[in-house]
């Protein structure tokens, strides 16, 4: 996706350590006009898929998925990220290892809200060893869901993730495949699609 | 907002302990298409205002600010719950007391994206203590940035954060208050506004 891809270049900042922090319009910041164009772009690329519902990770994750939902007309259900009081009753969950946190949490979906009648796509602003994605579609799996497929926003192309879910058959659309990426010129260079 | 205070009667769980569950199609499942009819109301209810920022808090904030978002024409900024390893630099933090999880967390926005220029709005899910909207409002007022006013969901008008934040003077809109529930027979009275 053109614009995306110009959009990181001009905004993205890359990091040692292969950082690429996109928080002034992605994560922390988020850029609705922009949003919409990646709603429209899912929309496009999943457009002959009957999908019923959309699942997404806190936090980051919800905003996106909630802007590319109005394009799919389904609801949105995200994974929370520890037990809280207010999750009651029966839930699926997985463990998932965060590198940016550095910790291994809980990843909780409410077992009403997803059901083996649902068809599924998932969203997520980044995928990098697909540690994230892989939780939720264990949580798709465990519900006797159908999984469609999953929109990612960035991919960082030379971590694992994105071949690991291909070679698995998963239908995964990434908008924009970071293949490498220099701290010292800031120079980001996308995958061809 | 009738039909949010129907949605809430009819899908809402009462609990014991003032617990009203909402989490069909507010905070875990979202329903965009309510969202989209939140986003309508506060823009009517904040019309005249001049608004370039919508400020929310993690985690289910988020997806109501981002579809708030759309009706003013602005972008969303979250303040986090915690210091990762992605947020770098200068910030602004407040302390914040969840009695839902029953800890004090660290919030924090990055300087970058608040700036003494912003009209910002709050938007949250829910007011009860109160004690997330004073983090905002205090992170606001460390930016030098104008408080133009809070849209909340749902205000648990029995306790004491709606009363305090009009008493110093907030622009607080609350679409639905629940003045008081009953977890025995499920009823939820509405105070008239």
């Amino acid at each position: 996706m053109r614009l995306l891809e110009e959009r990181i270049q001009k905004d993205g900042i890359v990091r040692e350590g292969n950082v690429l922090k996109v928080d002034s319009f992605l994560n922390h910041q988020m850029d609705i006009k922009l949003f919409r164009e990646i709603g429209k772009e899912f929309k496009r690329l999943f457009a002959n898929e009957e999908i019923t519902k959309i699942l997404t990770i806190e936090a980051s994750g919800i905003g996106i998925a909630c802007i590319v939902a109005e394009f799919f007309d389904v609801p949105v259900v995200f994974a929370k990220k520890s037990k809280s009081k207010n999750i009651a009753g029966a839930v699926y969950t997985s463990k998932v290892e965060s590198f940016t946190h550095n910790k291994v949490y809980d990843v909780i979906v409410s077992k009403k809200f997803l059901t083996k009648e649902d068809k599924v796509l998932l969203i997520d602003d980044f995928l990098a060893n697909g540690n994230a994605l892989k939780g939720l579609i264990e949580i798709v799996k465990s519900a006797g869901a159908e999984l469609i497929g999953a929109g990612i926003v960035i991919e960082k192309g030379f971590q694992k993730g994105g071949a690991d879910l291909r070679a698995q058959g998963v239908h995964l659309e990434s908008l924009a495949i970071v293949d490498s990426m220099d701290d010292v010129t800031g120079k980001i260079n996308f995958r061809e699609q």
